[in-house]
């Protein structure tokens, strides 16, 4: 389904090479200040156009259509739409006869029997993206100003020393590669006892999200498969204040799926981007044969870059729901 | 909330030391044989007893209380229950006034008022993972004969050498610690298409209900984090067949969200034990002061061993629900 | 689905000759005082035993397996059962043969290929309203005891006057023959702002609820069909003061789907119980002819009696569920 | 909420004097040939323009911006816009210092905190019922040819008789009051077995939506509140042939919940409008007194006219919804 929520839902639509990509929210409380250039700034860590990022840039301009009435959120549902301006659709047959590696054009095409629309991805595309990113400009509306999100590419290539990151990514595009990496965001400030036993974990709502946002191909909470490693005397966190606060925080600050008080840390794991530029092999479904085959066009070397403020983006919606559940 | 699924809805209840934890399931599809019999095997395999587990044994027999008529599924809601019977409730009220490191006692205090059920963890144990278990026979049967589960431990205690685990354990257990693992759950033969592109992905769904299983602190599909550190060149999975076969599987059998017909892999974390013999630290709420804490009991030293059958249980009722949405 | 409800999740299974039927609650705020004890009035006034009501009789005592602890809710679900005791099954399969008119039998037949519980109309029976009931009692606790209900039959038969409804009934009774009736809920106190616009009205709700009464066939709303009949003027509600209180209550207190503070006014149609001991006609699905048929066994002559408060449930819980998403 | 449904989901947007009105639908299977034209004859039958409507028109165009390529649903979520072109804002204020009665003025204060957009009604708007006639033209499809609807006006102002509606609406217009009427909706040909017992009966979802239609205050299945005044042997259905064809329909073509073959008959109880131009009284929330109010502006006479399209459109989305679960 396109939606997601219980008391904070956000709907998607569009395709990459459509009219419009979009988003609807219901549940915004009434009330909040809101203006078009209030998703600027997170629409512009999603952006591309730096090294590493592919050159098709859009405006990206967020244009709200409903739920705003003189500046400030209605309590009805509110609707964000981005028009999609720097499309190149060419030829997209060719997706069909020989599909792209580990790329979604084939289970596309298996699905919805051919009749999905697949230039440029169609609703795969991460473009989508954009209504989750301009979501959470509301979701951390909601959940106040002093939670901070503090969201960082702590590993790209397997390197985890930041100062190396743009060299490595720069070998990957002279080869005409990509490279994965690893996003962190930590958010602080998130009042205790969010989530429920069981099915509606914060975890569980947490990863959903994270694993809707396409390349993400892991998730961990705090210590996450470092804590599989341990000895529960060197896991546990003991409690040392009447805050609930913990001397370690190798939890996340998630314990028993309820929010405990401390700094939620969680970290997706980004997959290289799929298209790469130099040849690869895939199967002709005409010709019956595996074949070689070079994608064209513009691609993010490091979608990781650019995937920072969606992991952020899908933290932030679902704390909000969370939260408006409590 | 106590349910999940959509089409194939998991509704648990109950709490350690109550008179039963049950399970309903509604969306069974008429006409399944059924009976108690068929759960004892998954229920086995998470029963307590071995070396690692703890002492407190139940007899878990499952009761079929509705949904089930001349032995067959109905189409109704399928009901079955547990009764407790091997409880010792004692005085609970220490985990009020010192609550354990890392377990959800104070977080259930604060989110509950002070009413929720502390006895033996309440509504958080692990006991109420037996309906997920119960829910996951059905599921498989859903899923079909063909679709094979094969769930191993690949790591305890960060060795990945399995004749090493028992020793491991033994060690953990000496010095009243205990020790955490990684789950691996392989399936065969799930159907392409399955899943919906973002909110609703085949990982969404399935790392949903796997980070609702106590204890799960991280989930990763095909190579997950270390996907993270490749190129794409070496992460891509090449197709090799009209059937959509892939020369390596990288991808964990989901690529877009969706599934592609290649085995899906998917693998969890578990932390250690929170309870542990040994002497902790912890606040007390009453002396508002630090304090040392013994936890007394009956532990399992390596809950991953008990875990193994309920993380496949998670992927077995998440695949269910969306083979009966497609 | 067996569930219902957003904040306040109702699940409900059971069949009418099987183990037992119950119901799980979802969302029942922690801290409520709640015994056994608590049900029985209510359960009572669904108890069949007067004039008009079948002579299968059940104790109808509820168990609470989950959810309470010492005496109070726990914020984990509550669950309650009732154990199936008076059962008579007989030989089912004539329902098979030669359904019932207007019964389920035969759509239940089709829906679920032969593999439904035919016995006394398996999970299509009444007795899975007890657990409506029982939702309802914790449903009224929530809405607070200002919240008074008054439930009433006003119409049997098509006669407004309550003096005449016993000779009625007895008049069907004595031709083997059964008859319908009007129930009215009013419920005061419910606070001004419940419901949203559109899919979430209070009325789509109540509504959505009311019509999983067996036998309920119309719902309407203040003067409900009455209103179409008349002129906006003589329709119309005027606010007389501060609180919203109109001078009258046409809208039977909701206007744009949200409760405006006034009585809220609903009344549900009963229609006649389907099985009557006359001689009816149906077709025998083995012969391929319609034949005679007479149905033996114990039925209600008036089920607008004991659907009084079914009827009253339906209402108590919509409105419990508006309340708690406020 | 702003979304409805399970398999076909439905989540509307917009305000009456906002910049569009939307609708996006998710789960519309792939290949179903769409055009915007499609949408023109239900949308025409919503228009104002005839006796007893506003004399406020729209262009009404639908604008596909999702989910249709190359003439064909995709799969993916289908969105339809209508941008709002002849809107009068005038000064709303009034509405928030003297309510108009009936309307949903002032619980929308109550409930949004004096946030909500009041300019024409706001989101209350029956203009966001344009995305309902859209969705339905999609459901129709999904139903099949053969499904076909008969929408009809039964009754206006109390009168059965259709040769005397143009006069009674033209007498209310005279009297600047409004007048009630009653549509009902026949649609045949639906298979057997759609809907579930009890929570999602095809009743309660048929309901559920049309009493989220402005202005229905009454639902009615088959003989509805007719049934409540019959005897058994009156209202049962005799079922006469192999496929379940009853002898009569006091049913209306649901039985336990379920479809059961024979042609959907329900009601819907439309309110006359609540905005007349005669004199009225209402709360002056500023003097703290009764005071008169003249209502200026433009009004439909006979809402049921253009609610007829409306009802239709509701039953048609919980049809293909339920079918698509089936």
């Amino acid at each position: 389904m396109n939606s997601w929520g219980d008391k904070f839902r956000v709907t998607i639509w569009g395709e990459s090479h459509g009219q419009q990509v979009g988003v609807s929210i219901d549940g915004v409380p009434a009330g909040i200040a809101l203006q078009e250039d209030d998703f600027l700034h997170d629409l512009g860590r999603r952006k591309a156009g730096g090294a590493g990022t592919t050159t098709r840039t859009e405006s990206d301009q967020p244009h709200i259509v409903s739920g705003v009435y003189e500046g400030q959120t209605t309590g009805a549902p509110l609707t964000i739409v981005f028009l999609n301006e720097n499309t190149r659709s060419g030829d997209y047959r060719n997706l069909v006869i020989h599909p792209r590696p580990s790329h979604a054009d084939w289970v596309a095409q298996k699905k919805w029997n051919g009749y999905n629309d697949p230039r440029g991805g169609g609703h795969f595309s991460g473009r989508l993206t954009l209504g989750m990113v301009a979501a959470a400009v509301v979701a951390k509306k909601i959940l106040g100003e002093k939670a901070q999100f503090s969201t960082n590419i702590i590993e790209i290539g397997g390197e985890q020393d930041s100062a190396k990151f743009d060299q490595i990514i720069e070998q990957a595009r002279m080869s005409q590669d990509s490279v994965g990496g690893v996003v962190e965001c930590r958010t602080n400030d998130i009042e205790v006892g969010l989530g429920e036993p069981f099915f509606d974990s914060a975890e569980s709502l947490i990863a959903h999200l994270l694993f809707s946002v396409p390349a993400v191909k892991g998730v961990e909470f705090g210590d996450g498969f470092s804590s599989a490693r341990m000895l529960g005397s060197q896991n546990n966190d003991p409690i040392v204040d009447a805050d609930g606060h913990t001397a370690t925080n190798h939890a996340g600050g998630i314990v028993g799926g309820i929010t405990n008080g401390n700094e939620i840390v969680v970290r997706a794991a980004i997959k290289p981007t799929a298209s790469i530029s130099r040849e690869q092999q895939t199967f002709n479904f005409e010709s019956g044969k595996v074949q070689s085959l070079i994608i064209k066009g513009r691609h993010d070397v490091c979608i990781a870059l650019r995937a920072a403020v969606v992991v952020e983006a899908a933290v932030a919606i679902a704390l909000a729901d969370l939260k408006l559940r409590a």
